[in-house]
């Protein structure tokens, strides 16, 4: 064996979690795949890399990707390049496309997987992270009610999340066909239309009067210039869908959309769930509703759970025309940042409820019987590992955060004990079988 | 928009499953963590990559890693290299090492992630695979009692795994003690010695009458070869422990450990685990008991489940004494093979148990309704996306295998009715008020 010893140092970018942290993340997962499947999305999981020609199919693909090599290539290795995924839309876009014959349309999926982007790391943005998606997908025409149900089953998760219960969270919608729709009617260059939009999307940022500052500045040459950042503004500002005059098809078909996705949301409380003219979703390829979550007491967090709806998923995989939606939770930044602000019940170190104690050397053989017994009747059951002294095994559970502990009789036909490690003046419960200790009881 | 489409290729030892058998997949996964669970073991994961200087801690790594590197490396960019994990050990080694001072010991942990190899691909062979292992690890001391607990938590495991109910699987127990103490007491060169031990690790594949060809070419330079080889051949094929005279002190204790192990898995069935000390495992880093698992109608397909007691787990990153227990589904491949038989019941492409229809536009916000108060009772539950034609509904349902339709009621103070897709002839169950479904009733 080798005596040199090399310190390991965490990596930057790639977060990795003490036993008690991890335990929560579970139960956010568990929670989250939870509510996704009581919707009846069913789960896939894609490879961890694409080939690059995958990625570069719909153009040119940015510098954040991680491409994999073998760190001792062999003369004649002729592999096409792999890269790992940096978000799973396009992992399923390309799914879809690949196993079109053998799924059931509308396809609706959930994927809870790590993505993987080489960026510079900083506070909250990792280069090694997961996301948990929900999509639907569907041949030609995708129904507008699923553009309803992914708010809805979004709300149910992040406000049952195990630590979030305080956090005040809104989901803003819109639809984009609107803003679009009603750029198209002034008449402006595309150049211009884009950069208008870049303006709306930072207005949660910059505010009213810097976005209304910029818009006078980009569209100053035009002689009605006023006029349309004033309307460009109270379009984006108002609160109320049905007092706005569409413009032209495209606008109509945005609001009569938007209004239908609120009109099936009626179900959620107050403020959950607003429409939001002003939601642009950056440079994203969305084509209709767009979707973002934010903390009402800080909104400049920025979403922690977007999406939207795309005319044609996977067209650059299969000559078919797959309409989509979909939602997507920024999972690990989310969670990290309940770590970070101490929202999370960290007691436990272990999923164990219950350590059985072995007194003595003789009673090793019960112990692990009933140790049994207990596990049979789905009780998470650790059995203490040697006849030490009783404080030391106490100790153990304290220490590990195991809420009980289980006694065998000392005697023949005596009765077990269950000693509860929190509520210590709580006094011990009997039992003459261990069967009697029911799971969750 | 561009029209150019790529047509993607699924790539070699990677793989990518249906959602019916993505289903399954995730049945195993919460079967496997249940049982681990119920024996107290806590989840970690690790981030998906380790510094090549961890990985070389222990010496050269071989060509099988895999390193990452960003497409489009920046001027200037120095981050060490990085490289996919290829085990669970060596991270979960590098994480005990590092996280010490918060863990709790013993600390048992299982860890259930993807791992990577760039071998060639062969069938059953992949270079993106699962596994899930458990392992113990102690400062100073580790008790005998953690060899016997992974074998009885694995044997619980493998026997219930949907699909897996009717192969016949024996795990074999060694410790290297008895077979390195035999041959120490032979005083032969530590070169003749490996080569005795890569003999042996082969005896299931060659049988007896070829390991005892090999040995007598190893050895017949040496006057006593005929017994050597006697003697090395009826210990490594003895059923009667107690009846092994030990050479010294090292084949005394490897006897005594292993009798003790056997000894506390007296519980499990006849032929679960047999003690077997022809059980090498090859060139691994194993110092006591070693664990192998083999289908007993096809003992050559190799082992499904391995591990081993290894003295030192964690020294090449801290300066402590670290003694460790652990075994290893060999996830992906197993299942992989269940698939390949065709063992799993891939009847569902959807985790909903019930398909609410809406026979008429008017239905639409009812049975919205209703699909939310079956969530809320724990259902899983689809809600079919349109008020289409009841035959395509159904046909949906089928298509999808959802087992059961629900149908609220077509005039007020009607029954909700509830069809079986599985057993037509059974009548339809009629509710007044859809909570009274029990789940899984």
């Amino acid at each position: 064996m080798s005596n040199k010893i090399y310190k390991p140092k965490s990596i930057s970018g790639f977060p990795e979690w003490l036993p008690e942290v991890r335990l929560v993340e579970q139960q956010w997962f568990d929670h989250i795949r939870r509510v996704f499947e009581s919707y009846g999305y069913c789960n896939i999981e894609t490879p961890s890399v694409e080939e690059l020609d995958v990625l570069r199919a719909k153009g040119e693909v940015d510098k954040e990707i991680y491409v994999i090599d073998r760190l001792h290539k062999e003369e004649g290795d002729k592999e096409g390049r792999l890269a790992l995924h940096f978000d799973q839309t396009v992992p399923f876009a390309r799914y879809t496309a690949q196993h079109f014959n053998d799924l059931v349309f509308p396809f609706k999926r959930y994927q809870m997987q790590r993505v993987w982007r080489g960026e510079r790391p900083q506070a909250g943005r990792f280069r090694e992270f997961y996301q948990c998606d929900i999509d639907v997908i569907n041949v030609d025409n995708l129904p507008i009610s699923f553009d309803a149900e992914m708010p809805a089953v979004m709300w149910e998760i992040l406000t049952a999340l195990p630590g979030m219960q305080d956090e005040k969270i809104q989901i803003r919608i819109s639809n984009r066909k609107v803003l679009l729709g009603y750029i198209e009617s002034l008449n402006v260059s595309e150049n211009i239309a884009a950069q208008i939009l870049a303006i709306i999307d930072k207005i949660e940022k910059i505010g009213a009067i810097e976005t209304s500052k910029q818009l006078n500045e980009l569209l100053k040459n035009n002689p009605l210039h006023a006029l349309m950042v004033d309307n460009i503004l109270s379009l984006t500002q108002t609160n109320d869908l049905k007092s706005v005059q569409p413009e032209n098809e495209q606008m109509k078909e945005g609001l009569h959309e938007l209004i239908t996705v609120m009109d099936r949301l009626k179900h959620l409380p107050e403020g959950a769930v607003v429409a939001d003219l002003s939601i642009v979703r950056g440079l994203d390829y969305y084509t209709g509703t767009v979707y973002e979550t934010v903390f009402l007491d800080d909104p400049n967090y920025g979403s922690i759970c977007s999406g939207g709806r795309y005319d044609d998923l996977a067209g650059s995989y299969i000559n078919k025309h797959l309409p989509g939606v979909g939602i997507s939770i920024g999972f690990s930044r989310l969670f990290a940042r309940m770590v970070d602000k101490q929202k999370l019940d960290l007691k436990a170190k272990t999923p164990a409820q219950v350590l059985v104690v072995i007194p003595s050397e003789e009673q090793q053989v019960a112990a692990a019987e009933t140790a049994q017994i207990l596990r049979k009747n789905g009780h998470k059951v650790e059995l203490y590992h040697a006849a030490q002294k009783l404080g030391k095994q106490l100790g153990y559970a304290e220490k590990k955060g195991i809420p009980f502990v289980w006694f065998v009789p000392s005697e023949k036909d005596g009765m077990h004990q269950l000693k509860d490690m929190y509520n210590r003046d709580i006094p011990n419960k009997d039992f003459k079988d261990p069967s009697e200790w029911k799971a969750n009881a």
